[in-house]
C-alpha cells in the first residue's frame, strides 16, 4: 500500500485514549502532514469527552476504527498485553501502525507482529521512546559526521518517581509484564541501542524490588555488552527518591521545568485508597485531555543523564542541545527545533515519511523486538545472577 | 610492638617523596598525635629540599630509615611496584605500615605483605583511597543507624584527566600496573566496598584504551555484584574530556575550588616533551614541595558522582555533607569537621588509633587485598569479555 504525496494529509487513529494516547492526539492534530480522524477506546466516558473536544468518532471496538477509510495509520496506546493483537488487526485492516513501547512481552508477539506488517504491506514503527528525542538523532549525526570517532562507553542514569504515578493493577505486577523492564528500560535501551547502532551481545544486570506494596521491579542497574565491543551502563531508580533531573536544571523528561519535586508523587499517591481508587486516579490525572501540556516544551526533552564516551569526545545532553567535550575543550551545539513536538512528533515524522517518502523507518519491528529482547535478558540475567547472551536467548 | 598513651607522639617516615608523599608529609606533620620523622626518598635533589625544609633527615636508603629510632610507622609512598618490598622491610624492622594504593600488584605480593605485617605484629593500614573520606564515614554511619535499610545498589561516576597528568613511563604501561586499573578504580572499589560492606562476588567490566600515545587503559566501566546481592555501576574516565566535577559544583577531587578546566591537562601536556620531560615535569609539578595546598581544603573531599540506593533512601554526596532523600524529602546533613584533614588524615588517624587504642584498622591488609583481587578481575573480564567470578581467580 502505499500513498502518494500529494494526497490529502495521512488520517491517524488512537487506540487506547489514556496516558499516551492522550498526549498524542493533539500531536497528531498539531503535526503538518497528519490529521486526527478517531479513536477507539474501551471507557464511555473518555469516547465522550473525545469525540465532545475534537468532533471525531471514538470508538468502543477497535474493528470499527479500523473500518473507518480516513484512517490511514493508527497509534496503538493500549496496555502493553494488548499490542500483539491491535497491531495485528491493523496490519490486517491495512492500516500502517504506530505501536507504543514496549512493542509486546514476547519475542513470539513481536515475530507475530512484523509477520503481519510484512504480509500486509504496511509500515510498522515503534515508539515513543526517547530514542526519538532531537538530541538522540543530534548525537547520531555528530557521530556520524566523524567528528568524535565511534562510541565506546555510554553511561545512563535515571532517577524518577515512576513507580508512585497511580497505575493499572497489571502494571505493579511483573507477571504481566509491570515494573520498570519493559516500561522504562525500554528507553534507554532504544537511546544507546540507536547511538551505538550494533546488536546487543549480552547483558549483566541486577533489578530491586524495594517497596512490598508496589511488588515489582522499581530499580535496575545493567551492564550491555554489543557487539561491536561497546558497552553501556544502564542505571534505573522509579522510587522516587533522588531525582535525576537536579543534575539537569530540574528539566522534566518532557523539556518542561518540573515543580513536583522530592517524593511529590508518593505523598500524593499515600492519598488515594485501594486498586480501584489509583486506577480511578490514573485516568483522572493521565487519561486523555487531562495530561500533557500542548505545544513545545521550552526545553528538549530527556530521560536522565547521559555520558557518551567516544573515541575522542564525550557528548552530554544539555537544556537546549548538546555539550560536546574533546580536545578544544567544552563546546555547545543547540538543536535546531522542527515544527512539531519533540520526540513524539518525531515519531509521527518518521511513520509519515515511511508512508509517504518511502523511507524505511530507524525504529521499525525488528529494531523494536530487539529492545523487547534485551529487556528479556535483563530479567534472565537479575534472576539467574549471570551474565545472559542473547544467543542463549534465541537459542531458548 | 605496642606504643603507650602517653608516650611521644608517633613518629612517622615517608618512602617515596613525590606526589604522594609530597601530599602527606605537611599533614603527618600537622596531625595532632603524630610527628614527621623523615624520609626515604632516591632522588638527591628532593631529599635536599625535604630536609631544608623541615630540617629532618632524607635518606638514599630505605633501610637507613628504617634504622631511625624516631621513626615508628612509615608510609610507602613509592611506586606500586616498590609497594611490597618496602612494606615487607618496613614490617622486618618493626614498623608499622601505611601503603598507597593499590597495595600490590599480584595477590602474592599482598599476601606476603600481610603475613610479613603478623609475623612481626605490626600494623598495616591501605590507603590513602577515597574511602577514608568523611562523607563516607557519614555514609555507613547512616545506614549503620538504621534509617536508610541497606544498599542495595551503587552508581558511581568519575570522569577527570588522570591519563594527560605528567607520567611516569610504567604509569603508561599496562603490563606493569599502569593504566586507571590499580591507580584510580581502587578509590571507587574501596569507597563501594566500605558502603556495601559485603566482599565481590563477581564483576562484568570493559575498558578503554582511546589514545595511542598514552597506550594503557584509560576509561572503564563495570558491573559489580556483592555476596550479599547489592551491586555497583562503576564508571571511570581519566581522557580529560568531559569532567564531572561539573556535576559537584567544581569542587575538585581534594575538597578545593577547580579552576583548570576542559582540556586543561592536555594543553599543558602538550607543551612537554617526551618521556624524559614528562618524569621531569612530574617531579616539578606533583613533586615533594610542589603539590597539595596546605591546611584544609574549603569542601569536602570526594571522588565523583555516587548515588547509593539503600531499601528506604537514596544518598549522595553534597559539597559539605550529604544528601539523603527518603519518604520525608530531600534532606542534607553537614559533615562535622575534624581538626585534622579530611581523608589523608584519616588515613593517619586509622593507624594511630589502631597502634595507640588497639583499634582494629577497618583498611588492613585483607580490605586492600579485596580491592586489588576486583581490580584483577575487572583486568581479565575486560579481556575475556565475560564475567569473572571471584573464585575462579583463587583458583587460578
Ligand atoms: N512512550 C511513552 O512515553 C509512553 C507514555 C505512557 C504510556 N506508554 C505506553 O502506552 C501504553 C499505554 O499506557 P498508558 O500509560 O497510556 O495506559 P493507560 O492505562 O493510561 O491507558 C490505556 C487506555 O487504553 C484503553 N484500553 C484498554 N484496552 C482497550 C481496548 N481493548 N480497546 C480500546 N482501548 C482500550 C484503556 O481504557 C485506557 O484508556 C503502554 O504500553 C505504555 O508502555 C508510553
Ligand atoms: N591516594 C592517593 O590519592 C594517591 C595520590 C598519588 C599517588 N598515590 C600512590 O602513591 C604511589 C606513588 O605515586 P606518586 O604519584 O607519588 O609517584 P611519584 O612518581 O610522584 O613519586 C614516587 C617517588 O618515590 C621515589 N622513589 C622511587 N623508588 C624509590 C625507592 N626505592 N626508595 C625511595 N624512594 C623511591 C621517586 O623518586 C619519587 O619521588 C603510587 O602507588 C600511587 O598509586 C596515591
Amino acid at each position: 500500500m502505499t500513498h502518494h504525496a500529494n494526497a490529502r494529509p495521512l488520517g491517524g487513529g488512537i487506540i487506547g485514549l489514556g496516558l499516551a494516547g492522550g498526549i498524542m492526539a493533539p500531536i497528531i492534530a498539531e503535526h503538518p502532514g497528519l490529521t486526527l480522524a478517531g479513536a477507539a477506546e474501551t471507557d464511555a466516558s473518555t469516547r465522550a469527552t473525545f469525540t465532545a473536544d475534537t468532533g471525531l468518532p471514538a470508538y468502543a471496538e477497535v474493528c470499527e476504527l479500523l473500518a473507518n477509510p480516513t484512517v490511514d495509520f493508527v497509534y496503538v496506546a493500549t496496555p502493553h498485553q494488548c499490542h500483539r493483537a491491535h497491531a495485528v488487526l491493523a496490519a490486517e485492516h491495512g492500516k500502517h501502525i504506530i505501536v507504543e513501547k514496549p512493542m509486546a512481552l514476547s519475542l513470539a508477539d513481536c515475530d507475530a507482529m512484523i509477520d503481519a506488517a510484512n504480509a500486509n504491506g504496511v509500515q510498522l514503527v515503534i515508539g515513543h521512546t526517547h530514542s526519538f528525542d532531537p538530541a538522540i538523532a543530534a548525537i547520531r549525526a555528530l557521530i556520524d559526521s566523524g567528528r568524535t570517532g565511534a562510541p565506546v562507553s555510554l553511561a545512563m542514569w535515571n532517577f524518577t518517581d515512576f513507580l508512585y504515578r497511580p497505575r493499572r493493577p497489571e502494571e505493579l505486577d511483573s507477571a504481566r509484564g509491570g515494573g520498570i523492564l519493559y516500561n522504562q528500560l525500554p528507553h534507554q535501551l532504544d537511546v544507546a541501542r540507536l547511538i551505538v547502532n550494533s546488536p546487543i551481545r549480552s547483558v549483566r544486570a541486577a533489578t530491586t524490588r524495594l517497596d512490598p506494596t508496589r511488588p515489582t521491579e522499581g530499580g535496575c542497574s545493567a551492564f550491555v555488552d554489543f557487539e561491536n565491543g561497546a558497552c553501556a551502563t544502564v542505571v534505573y531508580s522509579g522510587y522516587d527518591r533522588f531525582d535525576s533531573d537536579e543534575l539537569h536544571g530540574w528539566i522534566a523528561e518532557g523539556g518542561q521545568l518540573k515543580t513536583a519535586r522530592h517524593g511529590h508523587a508518593r505523598r500524593m499517591l499515600s492519598k488515594i485508597a485501594g486498586p480501584e481508587g489509583e486506577a480511578a486516579q490514573r485516568r483522572v490525572q493521565f487519561g486523555y485531555g487531562a495530561a500533557g501540556a500542548h505545544g513545545n516544551p521550552p526545553h528538549q526533552p530527556h530521560f536522565g543523564l547521559m555520558l557518551v564516551s567516544c573515541e575522542r569526545a564525550d557528548i552530554r545532553q544539555s537544556a537546549d542541545g548538546l555539550y560536546i567535550y574533546d580536545d578544544a575543550g567544552a563546546d555547545e551545539q543547540p538543536i535546531i527545533r522542527s515544527s512539531w513536538r519533540p520526540g513524539r512528533g518525531d515519531v509521527l515524522e518518521e511513520l509519515r515519511r515511511a508512508v509517504v517518502d518511502g523511507v524505511p523507518p530507524l525504529h521499525d519491528g525488528t529494531f523494536g523486538r530487539g529492545t523487547v529482547e534485551a529487556a528479556i535478558a535483563i530479567a534472565q540475567s537479575a534472576a539467574a545472577r549471570r551474565e545472559i547472551t542473547i544467543t542463549e536467548l534465541a537459542a531458548a
